[in-house]
């Protein structure tokens, strides 16, 4: 299957808007949970449907309301209903192929990034959609599957840790974003740290596989910036948006998550390019390893093949051929082989062949 | 004939706005459709003359016509004076090697596209011409030839689904645009299938013919390139167009189809650039075999040769050589060869070739 | 001689703006020819001196002065003095190796285009300087040699076809400047054309001269860039112009010519790229065919050298070889040999290298 | 360890803001050293606790504290508090993987560098983080260890060299960040000469190992690279301030620092390209070695081998060879031979081999 | 030493805006010429002191002191007083490895730029620096040796030739920088036509040193891009001030600079890329060699060695060897061999080796 541009089959043709999920179900059950609070208060719970939200909406409160599982039409109709978002919105939310985007709208902010993982068995990158939702009063994210990649984020909320309580949803957004980016640069950290040992290998006694595994570092770097260089310029939007939804002190929050974008795109670049210069040197070591091969032939052939046709000659049948019965001809065979050998090994010396 | 430039020789020297068609005639018969619709009626019908159309120019309804076929310039003209088209927009309709673009004129935006076809027999993308000429109460689009490419566009029309009833010019002009892109999307994603699958073969054990396939991949994704990186640039500026045609609610649609574009040209991008890394791929595994069909010579040259040379000194035939004439010459003959033999062979598995 | 930057030797430390000659003077004679018209007369003619044209400047007509060769200072002068040019553009126009430009003065355009010839015999372009100065009532061409290449234009003028007749100075530049972008488009199609048929033969079994000749096609490829990229900026910055040279009418039609250029400058990117494919594509097919000749060299040395060697052994001559004695040595010896080379075959074969 | 990005396993999920070091603790104990100065006086110490530097902060005088040791939280703290310090500050000089930036607040600016050292016992580059925080009346410092790179600028200071005494905050800032820029250029200049020098080894007889040095320079040359273009952007950034810090007499002093940054640029891009083109030298001559050896083994073997053959069949033991039998069919035999390895060595000479 | 980037140790660490001489002293004695003109009259002479020119400077002529030799830090702090100019820009007249800029301030303009020159005799070039201090009545030059590429404008003053004796400052400064342009062309086209030439060489039948020479012409033109790249940013800087010191009536003049400028760097980029395309081609042509040597020697191998084999066997001295004993043996067996040569002759035919 493509992983660079995946199918789109179902929706071609159909009304756009439409509510259709594009991807691997990843969950069987929808789970929407619901975080409320400010600096005196906190309630958290899990909703049976999405109408229980309601509520919560209108408060002055942060209201940050999370979904997991992005399969059920009808739901997302809903959820769009209840929070007055764009049909185009649901149909991004729902397609799990979107580009990372800011879009504004009126009401809201939609933000959609990518939550990368990095499966170890075999060195793969694996993708998943995140949504962000921002409205003046509730924060939605969607997610393909149950992440506690957010986790800390919660705990951070229930122990009143840092400044998050007595700051609005912007700041949570950020908070939740910033916990997306630490993954990235984590992920390059690792790719970097095996790309960056792959030179050691290369410069020894590269086996040919090395090829393969430096292609495959290739092709994830790829993916990975498929997935950051957008983010990278949603985020810089985002820092510098107009817009009554982000506070002015979580501004410089923002700056910092560009910056940490604009280092981990540049640190792809700079080890796509590595990979690069890597393959080069294989090549060049693989021209090497033919030179002395060839250098090894070469010697032996140049070696015995003319020793092979003096001895062939003095196996020739001829009536009369003097030398064969002189008492020190053998010998002075043996004295002409040795010094042609001798010769040659010299010349090749001087050629710094051995 | 050049895919990437078609000839031109016809309209050389002539007046500039003269209606010539190039290309290839297509269809024999011009067909002209009309499907006037709005909220509460829908009149569908075809067309003899392009002056039967005139009546519903004026009305306020949504009016869509449809010409299939290009090479009758006396109908074009006529079509021209009919919806006061610019000669120049008239000949650009006819020559159907344009630049997808997006023109402004004062009564009209002109919008040039390129419906794409892959032909799965011989791995190559056919392009035909579509354009869009977006009137205040009219839609005129020309095609090469008929394609049923709209027809669910029609059947949300005769059906009144999804809002396009409701809508106006500027709507059905992206839900056009929209299956176009839709299917750009749809080849682009068949041809990275196809593309990321040959990683495995360059992978394995390829033949000399995969170089012949990638390059043919390459150059499918360079037609691809020319076709629909000039219309992200028409369609990002039509989203950003102040003018009157486009409705306000129309742009987050059009928005959509912009990211979509962008998606599909950094799509592009990635798998030319992965065909190149694929071919240095190939490249590097031709050294890493002929690497290994010279060590076999050398192996096989440099064991053999001097063997034969030790049977060569024997089978000369000097009067005089002592050896010839021990009893056990022979075997110990064999025994230095074994021992050289198996000297080399050491020295082979030293050196890792064997 | 270079043929990317020509000698200036003649002007270095001369005043600037010093009407010299550089180039390769094409024509003895020089010609001048004056065509002057408005929608009701013509007049054509050709002008022993330049101030036979002085009377037509003044009129409110088209006056079109068109000169053929451009080595005589003296002439140059005159014309600059008749019709108020600036020192520095009458030294542009006489400097053949300038770089196509666009320059807008206070009374008017000055536009330095190439026309370019493709000379089949030995496949390279030719290029023509062409300068055009618009003025409001007057509009003089200067070539280096006479070409016809406008002859269809007057033809235009003469027979009052097109519109030429009905509009001003503007659009009858225009109306040049198309012919000479349409022979730049026919140019690169006829290349094109080669460069796409050289596929073909670049994956069939092509000989080394094909590098000459790829190279070649790059060279050209590079020589029509260096003339067709700086005349498209020239060309774009005509139609966004805001002068009163420039008709508003006569936009449509410079934007056109705008797409055109744009077209012609993206299809000769896109031909280097294919140029350097086909390159990297018959590199690619020289280690392969070495592949192959090594495959040939290491099967017959791998199977001859060590029968070779079995006939070496029993082509001593031992006393003691008691094998040489038994009835069936000969044919146990064919019989060892053949089950040798059957071996080593399957060897090779199980290789896939026959 | 990746040295390209390093691991922020610690600060993953931690409240963004928290103070937390990032690096390899290179000092165990934290120096605070002031200096505060106007044109009449200058007190130096050490100081204990930052408190103590609070009353110099109010004053009108200049006031530079540098910090050598950034590993304790605590005092980070204490610092920020003291000179009222964005959270998200103090982490960034914790972090010493941050990129080098500027960074604009109400009260002051944030600049961070890298001060780079060249480690010549094994040829790599090693980067410590210099912050920056210019407020109105006071600058501070902060540096992963102490390095007296700053001592002639406290010299200057002392001895009232210059101007530096008679200028403000702003002008000492330049003076720091202009010896750290000298550094960047005497780094350089180092890597430059022997970059310069590796032509010379290329074109003669290389080493395989003299890939691994190209590609250790390469790699140099980019972590220099990742240090000094964000770098130059955030001079570039500064000398264009519109802030009060910044006093007009200073931009000059600034702009010159711009230009050593783009200088310094563009030769890191220079050695970059020689490096790559290095490269490519040592792979063609690697070619050119390989067709010498090629040539060699061939000349020998399509010289004796035919001779070998020739010799063979006079090695045959046919009863009716009649040759064997002539009086000189031995020296006959001989002057074949020599007539075909004449024959061979000729040709050879002709196709230029010897 | 490192041609890109020069030393700067004796600045590091000193006081910026420090008097301080970068460079090779290139001259002894320091010479000061003065020239002084307007429309009527013209004093030239030599000065012994800077303050003999106090005098010219207020006076309401064109005065341009030419200083050719920079090592005297005395002197140039004398001139600085004299002429009121920032520390700063003496100290760049002073460091001979500034990069081509220009710098407005209060009272004047200032141009640094790079004069070059060629050395035949081992292909490099020479760079001298010039600084021209642009004032509103004075002009001052800076050379680092005496140099008569301006001779020509003296003479064009003194002999009143052109426009120079009635224009301004402005002017004369143009003239200069028009002569050190026109100096660039001049070099870019020599080494152009030697580049341009190589081609011939590379498609005939190169020797190794080739590579050299091409890798040499790429280092040239990679410091002429050094030098010119900036300098075209200077004067189109320039071209476009809004600057009292500047007249109106000198735009047009500089804007012809800008034109050759802009060619001048196209032209680089133009041979940069043919040169390495140059390389491309002969690393082809090498592995077309390689090719050829490969099928000579398996022509050899594979046409002899089985023949080698077959006379071998007949070579036996099996007691009980049946062919040996018929008397057309030995033709027959002649007869096999022909057999086997044409058959393999024909082989190698077919697949065009020969």
């Amino acid at each position: 299957m493509a992983r660079f541009l995946k199918k789109r089959d179902k929706t071609a043709g159909l009304v756009p808007g439409s509510a259709v999920f594009i991807g691997n179900q990843k969950v069987d059950d929808i789970k929407i949970r619901i975080i409320d609070y400010d600096k005196s208060q906190l309630h958290e719970d899990e909703l049976k449907k999405i109408s229980d939200g309601t509520e919560f909406k209108e408060k002055n409160t942060v209201t940050w309301i999370n979904i997991d599982g992005l399969h059920d039409a009808g739901l997302m109709k809903e959820i769009g209903e209840t929070f007055d978002l764009h049909p185009l919105l649901i149909e991004d939310i729902m397609n799990t192929d979107q580009r990372p985007k800011l879009q504004e709208s009126d009401n809201n902010l939609f933000l959609v990034l990518k939550m990368l993982r990095h499966d170890e068995s075999n060195q793969t990158i694996i993708s998943e959609q995140l949504s962000l939702v921002i409205g003046k009063t509730f924060l939605l994210t969607f997610q393909e599957q149950p992440g506690d990649v957010f986790e800390p984020v919660r705990e951070r909320i229930r122990k009143q840790k840092g400044r998050i309580r007595a700051t609005s949803i912007d700041y949570l957004s950020y908070a939740l974003v910033d916990t997306v980016v630490d993954n990235y640069i984590y992920i390059i950290e690792r790719f970097g740290e095996k790309i960056e040992d792959m030179e050691e290998v290369v410069l020894g006694d590269p086996e040919p596989e090395i090829m393969e595994q430096l292609s495959n570092y290739r092709k994830e770097m790829n993916f990975l910036r498929k997935s950051i260089r957008p983010a990278k310029e949603a985020i810089t939007q985002l820092a510098k948006l107009d817009n009554d939804i982000i506070n002015k002190k979580t501004i410089p929050f923002l700056k910092d998550l560009e910056d940490l974008m604009t280092q981990a795109s540049e640190a792809i670049d700079t080890y796509r390019e590595m990979l690069s210069d890597q393959m080069n040197l294989y090549n060049s070591a693989l021209s090497n390893k033919m030179n002395d091969v060839m250098k090894i032939l070469t010697i032996f052939a140049a070696i015995f093949i003319p020793l092979t046709f003096i001895a062939g000659i003095y196996g020739t049948n001829f009536e009369y051929l003097p030398e064969l019965h002189f008492k020190y001809s053998y010998f002075i065979f043996w004295g002409v082989m040795i010094v042609v050998a001798v010769a040659l090994l010299i010349f090749f010396k001087r050629k710094k062949w051995i």
